[in-house]
């Protein structure tokens, strides 16, 4: 059955499509942090960010279909639903930032971002970390050094703040727009995951962002947070990554979570920081804030409040990475456990190590990822219904992957 | 009611947004080829192409909600949906198209596009009508003069082949990467509408298209179809707008009505042409390709076909069409009727005529809009389920506010 659909897949989808794991994993049906292969088998989700409340929500399938059955249109008409969402959002930002644009995707999103930092700026430089991942547009791809090409015209990068080197951050940003200043590009941004996802999670010391953003300020660039990875609570406690450094950015992007698989998007911005695109340019997004996608959100929200989703980030974060940090005293491969609240990256001392643990799980029922420039770190970022019997689950199986593999 | 809503709305959304009309619709509810504003009112929609099989189809809503509640998940796992939707599309197309990319918004499936022809032959430059509109993304915003913006780098025009002038599109298409060539660059692709919708809707002679195809591969460039409004069986009898030009393109892009308003769109390519871009890109879409989108796109595939659309499609626009020539002759006002199937452009002697009209028909319960370098073209393209009887209303209307205006 899946050599066939592995067949299949072959002969009509593009040669760019890559599945993970050794043994692909053919799934039919997930539920929860649960899902099922075309076996019947079943794997713990501990990877996918995506259906942040679940996979398959009874609330938002309903909330989906509901409005699906009354309007789904678009905002050159007036519509309530756009408005409802745009309020909602802003409830959960400081005040500053006060204006939302809808769009579809985390790369829709970011590449708006980035064009209203450069109309606003007048600039057209953008600072990424050096392994950052934020997007498939062609301007995007040129600021995802994790995607493997080439940093577009005007990208410039810093070293990644992961482990101890976080700090440095801000001294980094300052070197990195003298280097701009010398090639005669005019700073526009400062492009960052507040969690640095690709890049092996970078975490902690909470509140090192803040030097950073104050140095991209100084040279007359904006700070944009893209939270399309550390939003909407999976940082534990705080809605967005932003917050745990105590910054407040100009531009705020956010994505995957955002419709649990639902594609939307959104962007944003303090008002005075988009008023000069919105001047220039006519800007329209057809599926950007159509009301299906709309009302999906709102019960992604409705779902974080009521099923107290932050608390349950943070405190199971809190237990699973002091499960891990166990784990390390007997392991000696795992090197570093970092994260907040469910985006956890254990630091392994290989890269084949790290493959190894990897498709070990999978084949033990469990799913995770790996992240970093060297592909040595374990990213673990489940949904976020995950609880204490899941992590110890995860925890009891990962010691029996490590003492099968050999390292 | 519209008020607060009006206000709401300045106060939230960022001030890009735009609302159609000189009196905004506030609308609530829709249903096939109708939408229903918040005072109960009927509107006739003869605008809405995205709506494909008409708003809300049942039949789309519940394939939608059939597979939300079982799995929505993305393609670094083998799923089925994907594959049962890309052989689904490659079926629709000539067999040369043999590879599927699944994507977001046309713009990510523009943006795509670029990239894949930029790798294919080494080249960057990109021809593009001069009143095109190709999507949002910096990239793709740089290749639609229609949103109000300098060509970005390596983009070059030519004059939209509207009304007779069509049939030199191959001359200027020459001319246009003599000009490139000069300036140092070297052709990629020429991306075009195959129907020209925000030039003035350029449709005949068909087959005006083969000329300019000949002159770009001959400069080492490839055609990009963007078939994000002709596609899906707009322009009658034909489900492609490269169809009805007797071309075969090397990557055709697709999106607005093939998820019915749900945001989905893909890029189709000759296998040989996306081989490079596969080989040095890591590239993975999260949204692109998840179930949910994919069900929603083979549900309008179905209905489509089951519906008859594209006969219908044909049928109607010969009859609508011919009703507005009728018009033609008692309002010299009306300068030309121009079209293909149920995408019709119809030329009026002023913007302000055209304004006129547009906002005259809204009053009157129609909702069209207008296109073109000098907004004087009005721009009719319903939902396909559109007939005879809402050709009658339309004209009728028409008529009814063509002698009410004065010109």
């Amino acid at each position: 059955m899946i050599g066939n659909a592995l067949e299949r897949r072959r002969k009509v989808l593009a040669p760019t499509y890559r599945l993970f794991y050794s043994e692909p994993v053919h799934i039919v049906r997930a539920e929860g942090v649960w899902m099922y292969d075309s076996d019947g088998r079943k794997y713990l989700d501990a990877y996918n960010n995506v259906p942040v409340v679940g996979h398959c929500h009874p609330q938002v399938v309903d909330a989906m279909t509901r409005q699906a059955r009354i309007l789904n249109t678009h905002t050159r008409y007036l519509t309530d639903k756009p408005l409802e969402l745009a309020e909602r959002l802003l409830a959960t930002m400081p005040s500053e930032l006060a204006n939302v644009t809808l769009t579809c995707t985390g790369s829709d999103a970011n590449d708006l971002a980035v064009r209203i930092s450069k109309a606003a700026t007048g600039g057209t430089g953008v600072i990424v970390t050096d392994f950052a991942y934020h997007g498939t547009t062609e301007t995007i791809a040129g600021m995802s050094p994790s995607a493997g090409i080439e940093p577009g015209h005007g990208v410039f990068t810093v070293a990644s703040p992961v482990a101890e080197s976080a700090a440095e951050l801000g001294a980094r940003v300052r070197t990195c727009v003298a280097r701009m200043r010398a090639a005669g590009v005019k700073p526009a941004a400062l492009l960052v995951d507040t969690i640095f996802s690709s890049d092996g999670i970078g975490s902690h010391p909470a509140g090192f962002l803040a030097d950073a953003v104050k140095a991209i300020r100084e040279a007359g660039g904006l700070f944009i947070a893209d939270e399309v990875q550390p939003g909407f609570g999976r940082t534990g406690n705080h809605m967005w990554g932003f917050q745990r450094h105590d910054v407040v950015p100009d531009i705020v992007t956010m994505g995957k979570p955002m419709g649990n698989g639902h594609p939307i998007s959104a962007v944003v911005t303090r008002p005075e920081v988009i008023a000069e695109f919105a001047k220039r340019v006519r800007y329209f997004n057809t599926f950007g804030g159509n009301d299906v996608s709309c009302a999906v959100a709102l019960a992604v929200l409705d779902v974080i409040e009521k099923e107290k989703l932050l608390a349950n980030a943070h405190s199971t974060g809190v237990y699973l990475q002091q499960g891990l940090r166990n784990l390390a005293r007997d392991f000696p491969r795992i090197v570093e456990v970092r994260g907040a609240g469910l985006f956890i990256g254990v630091q392994i001392s290989s890269r084949e190590e790290t493959a190894r643990i990897v498709n070990g799980l999978r084949d033990e029922g469990v799913l995770i990822g790996s992240a970093g420039r060297n592909g040595d770190v374990l990213k673990i970022r489940p949904p976020l219904p995950f609880g204490r019997a899941e992590s110890d689950l995860l925890l009891t199986t990962l010691t029996k992957v490590l003492q099968k593999s050999a390292g």
